[in-house]
């Protein structure tokens, strides 16, 4: 790992060692994967990391990564600077014995992540007269710092981002009426393999011709139409960091009914984008983009929210969202500089047929800069 | 949906009924994605599935499936014979509100799918006086249930097994020295999409060199050696079951040393599939197979377990592994007929090299079906 990398993980860990102590622990117990490979670089499939804030260490938290046999070269050399142990225990239970030696007395865990099992283990791990009070559970800090992208991270994003905009152009080179959406996803998932691409974000999606009324339409056998929608949403993860992109295209000629609804989404969807800048309220973006397809007379139809974050994750913080119109409303969340977030409004017609659109942006102070910039316009094939 | 598909997900729902009423409680919450497919076929990404045991179903719980608007059509159409409910909460929380409503007294929920977070969601949505002792936290019933697979998946699972080898064969005669592991990664991934894949069942394996010795080393951009191995594990998903295999190949003329671990790996992995039977203890499957690599002096780089079940997960139970050597120890597995576990262990030495070899087989009374039948012979490419 380079100087540079080093010092930014070392910031990491310096934040949320930060948050721990705002909190009122004096360690913090990271399980989730996205959480450990950001504090500490580490990528494999079983690891508990423990930061532990000590007044000797300047700020940066005494780090201590747990980890199976089949890591002991792999997290050696990702997790540099950082103490690694290997045991045949869970990792977490290994964890919370090292951090019972050690004399740790409050340890952070993130709810959110964490099963009622799991915490049974924790407690288990600890001598009875140490466990009490021991555990402390948290809204999740390194998922909540994680949603700023910092000037590493965002560069990523973009290679990821820019591979996803090669993949849509190829594309629309390649897809015919009678071609099955599998045979196009088979295609686009090569193509993004060869492109740098270690895997695909999330299932593809290749919604065609009544499909497209499915937001969730992955692809199957069924056959591009000659007359219809095709949506295609799909995000390739480039050094651990996803893109997520989705463009509709029609093929033939369109009715004048799928016309309007194309219009009108892309028009929410640029409504949704024009929205973002820093300090503007999450569900003020998903207003922008809801109330377009209100004033259309298609809101009853997009049935979910604008967008969410973006990162080593496909579904980050923040979510772009409705704000519940619970008696006690959440804080209002606002947007940040170097958030990374989707903004996708889509109108799904059951039983006819769906339209979505779907960018991924990076907040900046005066708005923001679209990672996705292939062409929105209505494209017939 | 057929008749007799309809038939199996009203069998198992009676099952997890009868296994519910077993643990003393009158209704299950099912929030973990493969159970919910499972139990009524739904497959999208945000459902809770609740079933209630009434005295006047027969034996078949009531069921109401709880999902969002992004999914109306799709759980209409796969749920058949369920009750779909709507809701723009929480589906977990949509489900509890319900519970409540129709008086349910005692809810089990599983403990290792249910965050602590989750457990707090699920306690908020029930009024006070009735919140009390309503939620117990069990065992994981209904992924115990589906460690036994009946015809129709057994049927399922030899399909994607079927395709994982007709892959490997074609990869035999794609490889050469000096093309990177993206892109034996990439022609594989293609041709399992083109072979009918929904995607691959895990990020494909592809470790070369010295990288064979990273027991999960994926596909990077190093290039397959002149001389070395090789090493192939990878899985497809067809119609939701998940494929596994691993094979390990050679490049040029091997060292003796590497030929002499080869031959332990693979007797070994034979000698772990000639131990599986109905009725053979799980840790004795493990024995098996690690006896021999302790009998070559080759124990200490066998760093995981033998094995695993396979299913709608790629990693399901039961688990082949050693029995802790806590004083404590757990109750002794068996394997059962229709259980869908794989063989594979492996050697990984440091900064040299690695072998891995993995079969899927299906229990049965006398010994087992081998699902992979894909030559392990050694491989001299």
């Amino acid at each position: 790992m380079s100087r540079i990398g080093r010092m930014r993980l070392g910031a990491r860990r310096r934040q949320a060692g930060a948050a721990a102590q705002a909190v009122g622990v004096d360690a913090l117990l990271v399980t989730h994967l996205p959480d450990v490979r950001w504090l500490c670089g580490f990528t494999g499939s079983n690891a508990a990391l423990v930061l532990v804030n000590r007044p000797r260490t300047r700020g940066v938290p005494r780090a201590v990564l747990f980890t199976d046999g089949r890591y002991t070269t792999q997290a050696m050399a990702e997790a540099a600077g950082v103490r690694v142990a290997i045991s045949v225990k869970p990792a977490a239970v290994a964890a919370c014995e090292w951090m019972a030696e050690a004399g740790v007395r409050r340890c952070g865990f993130d709810r959110t992540q964490t099963t009622v099992a799991a915490l049974d283990g924790l407690r288990a791990a600890v001598p009875g007269r140490r466990r009490r009070g021991m555990f402390v559970a948290l809204e999740p800090l390194v998922a909540k710092l994680r949603e700023v992208k910092d000037a590493g991270e965002i560069e990523k994003m973009r290679a990821a981002a820019a591979l996803g905009c090669r993949l849509f152009e190829r594309m629309l080179g390649y897809m015919q009426p009678g071609m099955t959406e599998m045979a196009v996803a088979a295609e686009l998932e090569h193509a993004a393999r060869l492109g740098g691409a270690e895997r695909m974000s999330f299932a593809t999606i290749v919604a065609s011709g009544e499909r497209s009324a499915l937001p969730h339409g992955h692809a199957t056998s069924a056959k591009l139409p000659r007359r219809g929608f095709c949506t295609m949403d799909f995000g390739v993860v480039v050094d651990g960091y996803c893109s997520d992109m989705t463009r509709t295209v029609h093929f033939g000629r369109a009715r004048e009914r799928e016309r309007e609804v194309y219009d009108a989404v892309l028009e929410a969807q640029q409504a949704g984008v024009a929205a973002v800048r820093a300090g503007a309220a999450t569900h003020e973006v998903d207003e922008a983009a809801r109330s377009v397809l209100r004033a259309a007379g298609l809101v009853e139809w997009f049935t979910h929210s604008t967008g969410h974050g973006v990162g080593l994750e496909i579904h980050e913080g923040p979510r772009l969202a409705r704000r519940p119109a619970d008696a006690v409303k959440p804080p209002v969340e606002t947007l940040k500089p170097g958030m990374v977030v989707t903004i996708e409004p889509g109108v799904y017609i059951p039983g006819s047929f769906g339209v979505r659109i779907e960018d991924t942006v990076v907040v900046t102070r005066a708005g923001c800069e679209i990672l996705t910039p292939s062409t929105k316009a209505w494209v017939e094939m």
